[in-house]
């Protein structure tokens, strides 16, 4: 399966460590092919993974060699945009922003470095098709009236074998079927809050939290979060000795908007210290399927003893966008966000529901997986390429391990929401950093979706935020910025 | 599609009139078909509708026979368990009683006159599900990131036909898609109210409404309402003179509990009424498809013209149970709505929404709704028939016009918990009327699901319930009932 890959980070390597020096020439595909014993596909498309990485160049009736820029990869600073609000509760009124600022990204026409979703190619909807359609022969109609929350009893058990399968068991009897990530951090939210409470948010923080807070009359305070490690722990601990919030909502894996992954023992310890302090910590897991390494990253809930961690998953990101299907594993809340759960949408849709439980009966989803997270991968390393290619060198931006967005911090002059505007006139969506925190700490940040556009169209997209961002003074200040 | 139902009808008043009295053999089905010119099948299906009318009766080898009793049908008020609350806010605290009263009623192995919803043998699953593999084999895989709220324009603009059809002109674009009527109507009670605001509700009133008041901190003035014509609009005059509630929740049209009709000329003073208050409307038309009449009763919807009514419609009820598709006509709180739903579940599910959008456009729905419409019709008159046959004189219950649930006056000295327990105990679920306000108005009377048992558990179930209520005060006890 992922053989072309092996060969790719291998080649890469010897270019990392100038083996393979700039301009030359690798060998050719039907040469690596015999010696390797490798099929030619496989060497082909390790060829076009390098590519996209920006690593290696085609060169018609030639062959291929290694990039003038590559050797020098990874050559900028990944992290670091750190930021320090204060240590307040606030209320807060950015809902009305996110709203303007996603609808108007929302045309098919522009090239979608905005969307919160990836490509929707990259999944496997004929398959899901026909699960969905026999999921639906298969039942009982009385299911239909039967199976309402916490859900299809399949689909539940399918759900907790994939945990398993990654060294984290869990009891089918704690899952809640949700509509979506987002409906189960919602009754998470309201299951452990009332009015007026305030909820510990990292900063940046992924927009649809600060929405809940906002609507559900909430209050927030922010805790720095490192675009790289995920939430600075010291900080978590010194505003506990002086604050007593009623929860805490966090990404601990591929954070979003920054694609911080906390270490498995920094989630370890914020498990113990939010217990220590008896607050409920609400673990949004969305984005942990889609790693690039050897192995998914536990979740914070794996380090639960307690019943203290309300985690959240979802199939949106992974496997099944539209499908709207998620779950909530609310450890001692269960009761509660059972009852949310029936009193306010009652029960997830069927089709659904069945169709990816008989989906996940089958033996697809590892390949899905293992060929998804290789594109996302690739379409990372692309992304940096080019953002090295036409940005100017003082932007700063997160190298994710896993998930499809990135965090970039723009030039001190440029502000992000202006780069917005200018970016929609030029076919371009980017989600400016004002939308991910309750003040303007992110004015000059952009997260960017490197999952959501095809090829062709990201290069052209980070090629039109270079040619805005050269031209933000005027007429021949272009050359102000190094390239 | 209905020539049975008609003859039936035809038949019935012929012994309402005694034309045919008791004891009348009926012509032979052979004899109806040749002088009448209808199929033999057809006359069949009548004289079966009779037979569950409880107004003839088959004898083996004989032919039919016009019942005893069913000259006399009907025998009893249907009306006027009228009650009168206070007029006063109050906190509701009703959600955890509700909650284990619907969970102990759960259960397959019981007898479902306790359930919500109705039998599930009554859809047109398999149409469906084929439709759902038609509809997602059809769509371009973007819809599932773009198909957000407010939802799939072809099946909104299904849903709009179907009013237009009814006589009622909407606007597709005002439709927002939702998980069933159940978060419609809380996105429109969040999208109109604030925490600690009143909410004015019916008296019996769904228990969802007591519910997400509850839940989401509002207050409630119950309005008393009549179980055949619904909200006293007297009552609720007298009732606005002196308070300032921020929203109204009614389901004019077969409303749950008690099956009652509000007029058209009523449901125009209500709209009149409320919009002259400034006081918005959410309207619950969950079950408006489901009449027995000619033509679905106009929505109060119909009657606004200012966009003062958030109405709210499903096809929970009429087509597809479990697949939770729902919609809201918000009227002017339409980007309240909208803004609500991206943020707390962001869009409905996509196999449900393209599959019903399918199903739609084909032509099977209508022959789908008039045959369930004669099933639920003949299963009232058969419950009604067994209510006659099996309880005491002294109960009086609805004698609704479409829906599936009738509202029970017990005798006075039967407390309808106590009877749930002991139904329950017999292996019959009913719902005790403390589900339907916040109070103990109701704490005598019991709601009745005709629609969801099969025919012989109908028969089984009320009969089990008559066994119960003569024993009630120990044995001997029974024949203090005239039968």
């Amino acid at each position: 399966m992922t053989l072309y890959i092996d060969y790719a980070d291998e080649i890469e390597s010897l270019i990392a460590s100038e083996a393979l020096p700039a301009g030359q020439r690798l060998p050719s595909v039907r040469e690596v092919s015999r010696r390797r014993k490798l099929s030619v596909s496989t060497v082909l498309q390790a060829y076009r993974l390098l590519e996209a990485r920006g690593l290696i160049d085609a060169r018609p009736r030639s062959g291929y060699y290694v990039s003038s820029h590559g050797a020098q990869y990874p050559q900028r600073p990944h992290s670091a945009p750190m930021v320090t609000p204060a240590v307040a509760s606030v209320a807060v009124d950015r809902s009305e922003l996110i709203h303007a600022v996603l609808h108007a990204s929302r045309s098919r026409a522009l090239i979608p470095l905005g969307s919160a979703f990836p490509d929707p190619q990259l999944f496997p909807f004929a398959r899901l098709r026909r699960a969905v359609y026999r999921g639906l022969r298969d039942i009982d109609p009385h299911q239909s009236v039967e199976d309402l929350s916490p859900g299809n009893a399949e689909l539940r058990r399918q759900i907790a074998i994939r945990y398993h399968l990654d060294g984290h068991t869990v009891d089918p009897e704690e899952i809640v079927i949700t509509h979506g990530a987002l409906e189960a951090l919602n009754l998470c939210l309201q299951a452990v809050t009332r009015p007026g409470d305030t909820v510990l948010i990292e900063s940046p923080t992924f927009y649809g939290a600060l929405q809940s807070i906002e609507r559900l009359g909430r209050r927030a305070i922010e805790i720095p979060n490192d675009p790289a490690t995920g939430l600075d722990l010291a900080r978590l601990r010194d505003c506990l000795a002086t604050q007593r919030p009623a929860a805490c909502w966090l990404m601990p894996t591929f954070q979003n908007p920054t694609g911080a992954l906390m270490s498995a023992e920094n989630k370890r310890l914020l498990v113990e210290l939010l217990c220590a302090h008896e607050i409920p910590l609400i673990e949004d897991d969305a984005y942990a399927e889609l790693y690039y390494g050897t192995q998914r990253p536990p979740p914070a809930h794996a380090f639960d003893t307690t019943g203290n961690v309300l985690h959240c998953g979802t199939f949106s990101k992974c496997l099944a966008p539209g499908y709207r299907i998620g779950w909530a594993m609310p450890g001692r809340f269960a009761a509660q966000v059972l009852r949310c759960k029936l009193e306010s949408t009652l029960a997830a849709s069927l089709p659904a529901q069945v169709g990816l439980a008989q989906y996940l009966g089958g033996s697809h989803y590892d390949r899905h997986l293992c060929e998804l997270r290789a594109e996302l991968q690739t379409r990372r390393d692309r992304i940096i390429d080019r953002l090295h290619r036409h940005l100017p060198a003082d932007i700063e931006f997160t190298q994710p391990e896993g998930g499809y967005v990135l965090w970039l911090r723009l030039p001190p002059d440029i502000d992000a929401r202006e780069l917005h505007r200018r970016a929609l006139a030029a076919g371009v969506a980017i989600a400016p950093g004002v939308l991910f925190s309750t003040g303007n700490t992110f004015a000059g940040h952009v997260r960017l979706n490197y999952g959501h556009p095809k090829t062709t169209e990201l290069d052209e997209g980070i090629a039109r935020l270079g040619t805005i961002i050269d031209r933000w003074h005027g007429p021949g200040s272009a050359s102000s910025y190094p390239r």
